[in-house]
């Protein structure tokens, strides 16, 4: 049996070989809790200073901007609750293709605390309409307004214009959050560069572990914490730290750092490989993307014409020892239409999958599944 | 040098071997994201649903009723919230010698929810006055009242009738939260026999990985999430699932339970030897504990009396090569007294320091550790 291939990196990663070295290193030597005034304690302490150090350096944040959290979606949720609770935002300005852990936790601040929702329109490609966000921005220029919009999205990869969007954020005075699960390891995140108060990421999406994420928070913004509890994390997240999953996530982001626009041109090279594989071989496929330079190179979308193997297409795929995905992992189980994606300029009757790539693949594989899917859409 | 002899087992453990082991046999091929449909994702799945099942039969469960959550502290916050938010909840009745989990989130709630906090007062030794809480469940039976009271307390290891107060709660219609972090894994925990409404655990108490805790949640009581997105956790929690954490926890509680009462005489032995020696070495020692069946044998508190050295006992056993405690590792940093301390009877003018065990210390290191402190008070 031929190995399998592995083409869902969007939904999560393996760890990389030198993450699970560094965590198997300290496993038994950091075990200490981080709050403990001893040897051990202080031992775990250095451990997670350290990687925080990696995480500001990756940001070009300071130390004290950076908090460690148990995933993405709890750095989200933080964040978002955190604005309203704390910071007097009434509005929240978001898209209807961002990760549910935005727009659920969007969904319920409106419910719980009465909140202004307004979903920002987006252009053809899922992209923000910046045009559309200033006009909304400048209409109640008065109201205390947050900004939700992801860096790369999770479903089609396209990269927004943080910069522009910051940049609006601070003309109209609002905050900005940005949801860059997918994006930190991947593109450059420089906080001084790109106006956003806000930033959650995930460790799993970059070959760290699972159960390990961080939020950016800028300097001076006094949010209080989502877990209430011990003095954790500089009174900001309560819970003992996750010293292994930290110190993972430092390795990875290290690696990341090193790796630098490598990794992309890498994976660049395999994704531009399978769309044009897939051009050649399956007649009638389109693509979901943005032009240059806003497209991740991490993410191929692509929508099949109807056969009679396209509804079960994913699973056909999985037997034939390929996975991908039907929009993302955490829409979950059945084969059913990615809310996010009705959001898109789709064709009719297609079917939607995504593929999503890391350095470990490799050209030779990118043919072999192009040769699969063109098998699976002509068969009978 | 002589190794280290580590005490602090209730501010945190190191990995058991086998959970590591367990956790390095599925860290490549376990990867993949649970809610993933493909091969990957499936297997995933599995690990987590076979570490939730040993969860159910650790506490006499069913599977509906185990959620996975990052840490002790998300489970009580979750709990805690969720009962205020959906349920009803206008009164909370808790101890002052709570974790800070559960009494700054109890803070946070009447700040934000306007509830009553009510104390429930304490026998002198820690355990809660079950006469008192009676007396204040009969006072307003109509209020709508959640208790929430620990199994075994961190900082002194007394141990809570949960029968009879799961029994009270009961005659009162109140719901009944135990955080049972220092106890699962130790004290059995039969919800079938334990008249408990919510349970929350930690891994990193019991020899599993930090970053990994769960909730008992029983059948029929409907709070909704903590963290808002996706639809893992059956809805209830949001973000990819920590599947390494969660398989060690599993690994972790396998071996709890397999162990069972013969990990309780272990410790036990240690803790008296420890304690004999004490008394034996040092004149005027005192301990904070509760009489037979009510003590955990993991945790020795020890009241030092006056000396040049006790003020900064902790760090001189640290030089020696000891870790313990003063008080609890969560209230963190300087050796100041612990703030749940004062609601005990401890003599004045002491230092009250916590050792806390595993099965892999040894008597011997127990005599060492009682002639070190010994010499600690006697010298100049």
């Amino acid at each position: 049996m031929s190995p399998r291939i592995y083409l869902d990196h969007a939904a999560t990663t393996p760890l990389h070989p030198e993450v699970w070295a560094s965590m198997s290193d300290i496993q038994a030597s950091g075990f200490g809790n981080p709050s403990s005034i001893h040897h051990e304690g202080r031992f775990a302490r250095t451990l997670i200073e350290e990687a925080r150090k990696t995480l500001a350096r990756y940001l070009n944040a300071s130390l004290g901007e950076v908090f460690f959290t148990s995933c993405g979606t709890e750095s989200n949720n933080m964040i978002l609750t955190g604005a309203v609770r704390d910071l007097g935002v009434t509005r929240i300005l978001t898209s209807h293709i961002e990760h549910p852990c935005v727009t659920q936790t969007v969904r319920y601040l409106e419910k719980q605390y009465g909140i202004d929702v307004v979903w920002v329109p987006l252009l053809a490609d899922g992209r923000t309409d910046t045009t559309g966000l200033h006009h909304i921005l400048a209409r109640e220029p008065q109201t205390r307004t947050m900004v939700s919009l992801m860096h790369v999205n999770n479903e089609v990869g396209v990269i927004n214009d943080l910069a522009e969007i910051g940049g609006l954020c601070r003309q109209f005075n609002a905050l900005f959050h940005t949801d860059a699960v997918q994006s930190i390891g991947f593109q450059p995140f420089d906080v001084a560069t790109i106006p956003v108060d806000f930033v959650g990421g995930s460790a799993h999406k970059f070959y760290g572990p699972k159960g390990c994420g961080f939020v950016y928070i800028r300097a001076g913004i006094g949010i209080r914490p989502y877990l209430h509890g011990g003095s954790q994390e500089r009174n900001m997240r309560a819970g003992t730290e996750n010293t292994l999953g930290i110190h993972g996530m430092g390795t990875a982001l290290a690696i990341a750092q090193r790796e630098g626009s490598e990794r992309n041109r890498t994976i660049a090279q395999l994704r531009k490989t399978l769309r044009e594989a897939l051009v050649h071989d399956v007649p009638g496929v389109t693509f979901n993307e943005a032009p240059d330079p806003w497209q991740s190179p991490k993410i191929l979308s692509v929508n099949f014409p109807p056969s009679p193997r396209t509804d079960l297409l994913l699973m056909h795929l999985d037997i034939e020892g390929i996975s991908a995905s039907g929009g993302s992992a955490c829409s979950s189980g059945a084969e059913v239409a990615s809310p996010v994606l009705q959001y898109l300029s789709i064709p009719d009757g297609t079917k939607t999958l995504r593929f999503s790539f890391s350095p470990a693949n490799s050209v030779e594989e990118m043919v072999q599944v192009s040769h699969v899917l063109q098998r699976l859409m002509v068969a009978p």
